[in-house]
């Protein structure tokens, strides 16, 4: 079989090609990013590369210009290398890390006085916990075994009842035993089942024992390595960076290595019906997650063999690929996923590098689209606990809703699509380096002033900037109610481009990819389409349990991404609802918080599984309601005014403001 | 490295030896049988082979002669090939099955009816048990998650509530559900956590319950396959052929394929502690456990994927090396196992050939030298349940006794020695073809009548054989009560060797191995210790508890072995105590007796666990009463007349009527 070098420019490695492999498998297979949103389809246009060397015939695509062609512009999906090649990965291809993990830090750290803030009534109570204990050493006149030596003791000094063990800890108990001198700290863990014996160590480790708690995103996966044995001090001090830092030992987060093979979780699932594709995507999150914990233990200095456990929430898509569970039906109508409870695994069994006694708890799920990041957000925000009727909310590729209080909880999976995560956006990209964050535009000249993330040229536009510049184009009076560009303005930032009207953000010279950044009414309306069925999706679930917006007393926005909008702009577009500010919290990562929570205190795994229990999944993909709330969302922001007096109010003000210059 | 070629006959098999490497280590690689009851060592002499052919030089032993040497006889543990060579296992180096199996059919087939005479209270209820259930396919008005579907049905049709489930049902579920049409069979255990999920089967299978019950001995793997779902009507019946026959669909036994690495535990152990040893000592009886699953499952014509279930009983060592734990602290003071209550473990883990939701369940041990078996002997014949005080004997390599009620038990092992596996005697074997099983002997002429197990030509005397010998020895005067032969009587079989005086029991051109059979004074006085140390246990733990023989009032007879003894003849060299005939109960292979019990009914989990908990050990190897009582007993049949006033009447009567001839 041939196979060709390819070297890859700027990271400057090479791989080798198989025959009839595209670059983009090739790239792939060496672990080298070049974006792909549609999973390698030529749909989505975005995997754009330039040959510098070499012969390869390449398909032409509607995205690529001809004198981008020319100019070796290619689609790595649509590029068949025929010699060895040198290939440079434009800087929109790749992905910058740096920047997610500085948006991260900011959003998800939340200390155990935090979480103490949204969830009432508990103490810091591990699963696992460890106990040191000195045993007497065996003689003729006492010659049990060592495991009934051991739980003896633990009974006598701990009253520690009817421990079962782990068959890993027999492999190495007598040996332990002896070179500690019988003087030992055991690691047990209370999940489910009783007591279990899942580890012994030499001498007083006490005060060593660690958690690593995962949330595993569709996109980004973010860790925190947690302290167990010495946070409980901590719970009673006023949140500040001292309780914090020290209950927090460290935390990384990484793109979810799977981006290669699609951007939401349908394109995954249908890499995963490949030959080997489970496999395989399974394999490239579990080496996300273990770069991570690699990175934890870096950050921290803690010694790998203290970490004792760990809690992980991803959605029912993600779970299942972590936990090489075939996701097939969770796409296919009626959309049922294989589980929603979980058992308990052994991290060692899914490949990642932890020490063979670590098990893995799995946050349960309630239904395919609503899985246990949302329980651990329910979790770890409270809502499951107070009076006060609360609309959770989670923005991101896929939008899921839950309302409830103590007593009840109904949930909703809005399928919003990825406009907020720059998905389906000609311009559109996910919240990295160079990413338009922030636009304002001068109401006379229709100027545009925009902040990039990293303070950069800009690249694209992500998911706050999408709703900064939607909700500007309808308050200066650019678009209207219906998102379309209204053609009497003068101005030489709209013009028309491809049959559509479209306003330029920032023109070729002022960007870093040397193209005018724009927003088309096709990128308007697809954002219009995903915050429809976001709000469409709370109509729903409110009209489901009688009641309506004003009977909300809360509305938590959970996800990386709700922590970077604005509010008000995110109102103007009919996003969130009309409600006063104060009733808007912001929690950040929600999923991570229910994770840290749980890990620190195991009394909430029977409220987590009643959780996932009794939250009533509403189905909103057959749903005549649904449908016509969609269709009435359909417009900025919403063909029922009433919904939103404020904007309207404040719209009014504007355009009336406008109109006297 | 050079490599020889050996050539082994009868059997016609060809192996490969590195340089260096004996031919028993060589034979030993190749799965090639001779007998090394000490484990290779040179020190038992008997693992006799014949070089036909090639150059191999060896060291010389007592055991060989200097004729026979001269012909070419030589001890393969020091005989290292130097070319390529032939070479004969003679007859007594090999180990006959056939004749095993026959003898373990008779003894260890009992059928539910035969555990119901000695257990009482139970019926059939399995750990494992089988559910068909016919689900609703799912639609988007129900489209819950499979196994939430699953066991939802499960509890509605069943009442079956807080089921948890096994991984490996995750990973199939849903491929399963939908090619059966959502018609399955479940497997589900309820062992120690509550329900468990095991396995999920296409159509209606719940007929097709089987579980395999194995009794590990350090010489002997018996295992039997049962029928756990159409075994409970037979309950009811009678004993007798066909409720025995459907119960028991198949039944096999092998020689654990660790004899080649010597002949008792402690020779395990020492094995076991050299590089790699425990791993392949593991390896040799999984291997041994597979041939025999492999069997059954021919011999029954049963599907292996219905196999739902396993119940492994061992000695402590054995329980160890199945599971890879190191049992090296059972042998040195003061003799500690690693643990004596085991996690049930999954077959696959321990490579066993067995369908992947397949538990093994190991009976829990009391101590280092009192294991599961015991345990499994103690539950299978009712010890534990009846007022009556038992004394339960087994009696093997290892000499292992119980006494107790149902509100106490106390146990002990006599390092009996290996006597009555034929080892320490000179003539001695296991019970094979060709051993003698009984003998009578003439009082006038001494000259003597023997019978061999296949009724071949004797190669020597089994454990039954040297019971009846020593006996009869007795009782026609040829012994004194000492073990001695008396010097005064005229007979040819009576003659001086090596120093010491011997009986011959079969001159060389009677037997099959064309050297005079005979028992000496020194096989005497290892089987008069033999029994001594039996005796001796029974003695402190009556002691322990305050009790006499007198106050027994059932002694059961436990072990392959035991099914064998003549009782009179036992009695009359003291090794079972002077009771009345009818307190003896020969049980055959207690072992798998519990084994089968628990197989059938889950109920008496609880009822092991206890056995094994409140079972109080006696160490005796420190014991002051055990040697005063160990001296006692060395003496046929012992010191105290008075302990045996019906062997004393007899041989009173025997003496004088010998006397007036």
């Amino acid at each position: 079989m041939t196979k060709y070098k390819i070297k890859f420019l700027p990271i400057d490695r090479i791989c080798l090609s198989e025959d009839g492999e595209t670059v983009l498998e090739a790239a792939m297979k060496s672990g080298i990013h070049i974006n792909a949103s549609c999973g390698g389809n030529a749909s989505c246009g975005k995997c754009r590369i330039k040959v510098l060397q070499g012969y390869a015939p390449s398909g032409v695509h509607p995205e690529i210009s001809e004198s981008e062609y020319d100019s070796g512009i290619r689609l790595a999906c649509l590029t068949t290398p025929h010699s060895d090649m040198t290939i440079e990965v434009p800087l929109e291809s790749q992905v910058d890390r740096l920047v997610l993990k500085k948006r991260n830090k900011a959003s998800s750290i939340l200390s155990v006085s935090d979480i103490g803030e949204f969830v009432a009534g508990w103490d810091v109570d591990p699963a696992v916990t460890k106990k040191y204990i000195e045993l007497e050493p065996p003689s003729l006149d006492d010659n049990i075994s060592d495991l009934v030596r051991l739980t003896r003791a633990l009974k006598e000094k701990y009253g520690i009842n009817g421990i079962s063990v782990d068959f890993k800890v027999l492999e190495r108990l007598s040996v332990v035993l002896r070179d500690a001198g019988w003087k030992v700290t055991v690691a047990i863990v209370q999940i489910r089942e009783g007591y279990k014996l899942i580890d012994v160590e030499s001498g007083n480790t006490v005060e060593k024992n660690y958690s690593i708690v995962i949330d595993i995103g569709t996109t980004t996966v973010c860790a925190q390595l947690l302290d167990l044995a010495n946070c409980s001090v901590f719970k009673l001090q006023t949140k500040g960076d001292t309780a914090r830092d020290l209950c927090t030992l460290a935390e990384s987060s990484d793109y979810n290595a799977q981006i290669s093979y699609g951007e939401d979780v349908i394109s995954r699932i249908m890499y995963s019906q490949k030959k080997g594709g489970l496999k395989k995507l399974q394999q490239v999150v579990i080496g996300t997650i273990n770069s991570l914990i690699k990175e934890l233990i870096e950050i921290s200095c803690v010694n790998a063999e203290h970490i004792s456990q760990m809690v992980f929430a991803g959605n029912t898509t993600m779970t299942h690929i972590v936990l090489g569970l075939d996701p097939k039906y969770i796409m296919l109508s009626p959309y049922t996923p294989v589980a929603t409870i979980f058992p308990t695994v052994r991290g060692e069994a899914l490949g990642i590098n932890v020490k063979n006694h670590v098990h893995i708890y799995f946050f349960p799920c309630v239904a395919s689209y609503v899985g246990g990041d949302i329980v651990a957000g329910v979790l770890g925000s409270g809502v499951f606990q107070r009076d006060k009727t609360t609309l959770f909310m989670d923005i991101g590729t896929n939008g899921e809703i839950v309302l409830g209080n103590k007593d009840w909880l109904v949930c909703a999976s809005c399928s919003a699509g990825p406009a907020f995560e720059g998905g389906g956006i000609k311009f559109g990209m996910r919240a990295g380096r160079g990413a338009i964050e922030q636009i304002r535009i001068n109401p006379s000249t229709f100027e545009p002033m925009t902040l990039t993330i990293g303070r950069v040229k800009p690249m694209g536009i992500c998911g706050s900037g999408l709703i900064d510049l939607v909700a500007e184009l309808i308050e200066v009076g650019l678009i209207d109610q219906n998102g379309k560009f209204k053609r009497d303005v003068r101005t030489n930032r709209i013009r028309e481009g491809d049959g559509r009207h479209e306003y330029v953000v920032c023109f070729a010279s002022e960007t870093c990819i040397d193209r005018d950044i724009v927003i088309t009414e096709m990128d308007i309306d697809n954002l219009m389409r995903a915050k429809a069925a976001m709000y469409a999706g709370c109509k729903v679930l409110l009209d489901n349990v009688g009641l309506a917006f004003n009977d909300v007393d809360m509305v938590i926005i959970s996800g990386g991404f709700g922590h970077y909008i604005d509010l008000e702009k995110a109102q103007t577009i009919g996003l969130l609802p009309g409600l006063p500010m104060n009733k808007f919290i912001f929690v950040g990562n929600g999923s991570l918080l229910g994770a840290r929570l749980l890990s620190f205190c195991k009394g909430f795994l029977n409220e987590t599984e009643k959780i996932a229990k009794t939250m009533i999944n509403v189905e909103l993909s057959n749903n005549n309601k649904f449908m016509d709330e969609y269709i009435a969302a359909m417009f900025l922001p919403h063909t029922n005014q009433e919904e939103f007096p404020d904007v309207m109010e404040k719209l009014k003000n504007l355009l009336n403001a406008n109109r006297k210059k």
